[in-house]
């Protein structure tokens, strides 16, 4: 009878309870124990190898929670009122017919598979170097500073106030907080009603490629740029014109006259890290109020600046409504949490709002609260403030490296930024030399998705540094400078 | 110096050192300390009323997180190194010049205020008796089991499997629980790549018209129905058809010939209650596969009946891959945490998920892995039994108090659900009666926003009472009930 639980194998991965309740659960619901009664604990406890407490207190969770029932003198039994709801009567289910089922490529009113994603590894961390880009080093995160929010934010008194959602609207905490701590470090002043919250930057600009996007509305994104935000614009019907760069950042002029929405990345260029100049921005906004466009600024890497304060946004030199800012906590906190958030016209943010509510509702409750108590209790700054210091000795060890090892190489630094953006010699195709590292345990980027036009160089990568753990830097570009050499000789 | 401290007013919502954590760091952040010390502990402990404990912890917090230094005999001093950032230069902010700014009205491609949205009141927790629907009773949320899982898959061991999110993925252990837990009490059997985890159906809903909507895609949707669905359809371009109901759920034959989706909710019709026969399920199958159409079965309320056991879901009839499947945790957990999940053929889930990853990469992973773990312990399944005896003591109530006290109206009285349909006397509108309701604290839905035609039906209003407590049941429809009477006679 109780033979089947020998194969409970434990691992010290989670708590020998969780182990064994989740184990008893799944057992009872294939009714496993039918109307018998459960192994003793003292039995139990030797067949598993744990103490007879850690038996006896799932045991009585279980009971707690409606799955057992305690006999006197007799043991535990399953509840015989407990429904059996996995025997549900299935009597029709045969193997499918694939002759009868719908032709799915027929039916697909987009064609997803055109678009080329940036090839990112999602085993990324099974790799000694992980130069990789916008993946975070988990063991900064500040998990103490995250669980105390999220226990206050989840306790007994607390849960009503998000559990039941917010109807479409923001959690008006995380607003106050996203205005007064981080639009304001950004030079933006901005009312609540010119907020929106989202599930992160990629969001952002689909709910506004959504609702401003259309045939005959051209929207310029720069080249080399966000590969993401060119499909998101087609995927919306716009025509997505490729914009020139230079030194100081987007071109102005004669390229941006036919455009309705221009998408600029002004802090650090998107990928070269160039920051536009403050002449460059004031032209920018000259011209859009001239040419009638709207500027939809991308304010990914905002806080970082090694050398020198970082200039303020480019929304906050905006004087006719004419800037688009969007923002995210997913580079400086966490990718997997999903919180960003727009600044925009509030009759915009009152359409993006319907529209959201459309999408999906709003982005989950819990964790914009425990967002607003982690930023209001100055975790969120002083995590940004740690991450700085962390970065900045990385983007040290960085340029060291590079200029030891990747001497054949083109290299464009800046004094922000979680990346270097490298030309490689130009004979080497980046798909090449991302193929060879890889094979030495070095993830590096190819640049080739990030150009708009298929005729553009193929001799680009990115250097990410903002996963990689320090001590793995220098090592990495060693080899990596090695192989650069090797492969230079061989082709 | 510390006058302004003196408006730190204490409540009792949350803990003393968070509240004047908050306050403290929102004055470091306006350079409010400028090189001065702070108070002594002694000295603000008496100024705001609290322990000197509680002082000193909140001092020694701030050092721990970079914003205060410690001074040997000379006391707490803002960080020197700290930057101040709130002052950045922003030497062009001028009042906003609207004569320049743009037209939003007419760049805004959708026109989102057509659409007319269920009137939900978000302030509906202020009414004695909300008979909403779609809410929960925030007491009765499983808060304590909850916390549990959040803070195990929060701890430091933890953090770096969920923190970096998935790279477009879903969480695997959350996949394997609703297919192990929840679809096989549904009588569905899925692979893991037929899955897709979502922000909830409404957002289910909106990616699959995303992808298969078009303008020559005929949607098929149940009139009274999903308003929202339609909405989301004729957003994405696709002709919508209202489709007739009986005392069978949706009626099968002619009207579906022209349609290439069919939604519909069978385990109860959305908003009648009704829940669609057996015979007619086939019916509905056996047309999709000889009309080639695709059936999208919503199945939001699925886990209740207070009376017999739940008939399995449509998909498990489901011999063709005609069914894709939409569920969520929304009613049975929460609404405001925001988890969903569709079950369809493995190349259209494929084609979902890079539709998902333009849109917002996937949902939040922190909820997902904490939801994984929340139904591997068997504290969802409890819940939802837990919920069903409660839920089964107020529609026993509801039906008593609607037997008794609103004689006047036809009542459409299903064995499960959430809510009750209701049909009031024909001369008078819904509206009416809904504003006269709320003015005695008593908030109902009016169903006019749920028929598709204009020439619909006025006199229909759903009662909801997933959120209402038992005790306020009874005496909440006897006063609508009186209402009702004597609107009869002065109308």
């Amino acid at each position: 009878m109780v033979d089947f639980l020998l194969n409970i194998e434990l691992h010290n991965n989670s708590s020998y309870q969780q182990q064994i309740r989740e184990k008893l659960v799944q057992l009872i619901n294939q009714d496993a124990f039918a109307d018998k009664a459960l192994p003793p604990s003292r039995k139990m406890a030797q067949l598993i190898g744990v103490s007879r407490n850690t038996i006896i207190l799932v045991y009585e969770s279980l009971v707690e929670e409606g799955y057992l029932i305690s006999r006197e003198r007799r043991g535990y039994f399953v509840d015989p009122d407990l429904p059996v709801e996995a025997n549900l009567a299935v009597e029709d289910v045969h193997p499918l017919s694939p002759s009868h089922a719908p032709n799915w490529g027929k039916r697909l009113q987009k064609n997803l598979s055109q678009f080329t994603s940036l090839n990112k590894d999602k085993d990324w961390l099974k790799y000694p170097y992980p130069f990789i880009y916008g993946q975070i080093n988990a063991q900064e995160f500040p998990t103490y500073q995250w669980r105390e929010c999220s226990r206050k934010v989840e306790s007994r008194g607390k849960v009503h106030e998000w559990v039941e959602g917010f109807m479409g609207e923001d959690d008006p905490e995380l607003v106050t907080q996203i205005r007064q701590q981080i639009l304001s470090k950004r030079g933006i002043v901005a009312q609540a009603d010119e907020i929106l919250i989202t599930l992160g930057t990629q969001n952002s600009l689909f709910l506004l490629a959504n609702l401003l996007a259309g045939e005959k509305v051209t929207f310029g994104v720069e080249d080399p740029g966000h590969a993401d935000l060119r499909q998101i614009i087609s995927l919306c019907h716009s025509p997505v014109k490729p914009l020139a760069l230079d030194s100081e950042g987007l071109q102005v002029g004669q390229q941006l006259k036919e455009c309705r929405y221009v998408c600029v990345t002004p802090s650090h260029q998107y990928p070269t890290t160039v920051t536009m100049t403050v002449k460059r921005r004031k032209a920018l906004l000259e011209q859009a109020r001239k040419d009638n466009f709207v500027v939809i600024e991308d304010d990914y890497e905002s806080e970082v600046n090694f050398i020198e304060k970082p200039l303020p946004a480019l929304k906050s030199f905006d004087q006719h409504g004419r800037v688009i800012y969007v923002g995210s906590l997913s580079k400086s906190l966490s990718p997997g949490i999903r919180i960003g958030y727009l600044v925009a016209d509030k009759k915009l943010v009152k359409e993006l709002r319907k529209l959201r509510h459309l999408h999906y509702r709003h982005p989950p409750a819990n964790n914009q609260r425990i967002i607003a108590l982690f930023i209001a209790q100055g975790y969120y700054d002083s995590h940004v403030r740690r991450m700085r210091r962390s970065y900045e000795e990385k983007w040290l060890l960085m340029q060291q490296g590079i200029e030891r090892y990747l001497s054949a190489c083109e290299i464009h630094s800046t004094a922000g930024s979680f990346c270097f953006w490298i030309g490689l010699p130009e004979s080497m195709p980046s798909h090449l030399l991302r193929a060879a590292a890889a094979a030495k345990g070095i993830l590096i980027e190819s640049g080739d998705s990030l150009f708009s036009q298929e005729h553009a160089p193929k001799n680009y990568i990115r250097l990410g540094f903002s996963a990689i753990n320090h001590d793995k830097i220098l090592p990495g570009l060693a080899i990596l400078g090695k192989l650069i050499d090797d492969l230079q000789k061989a082709i």
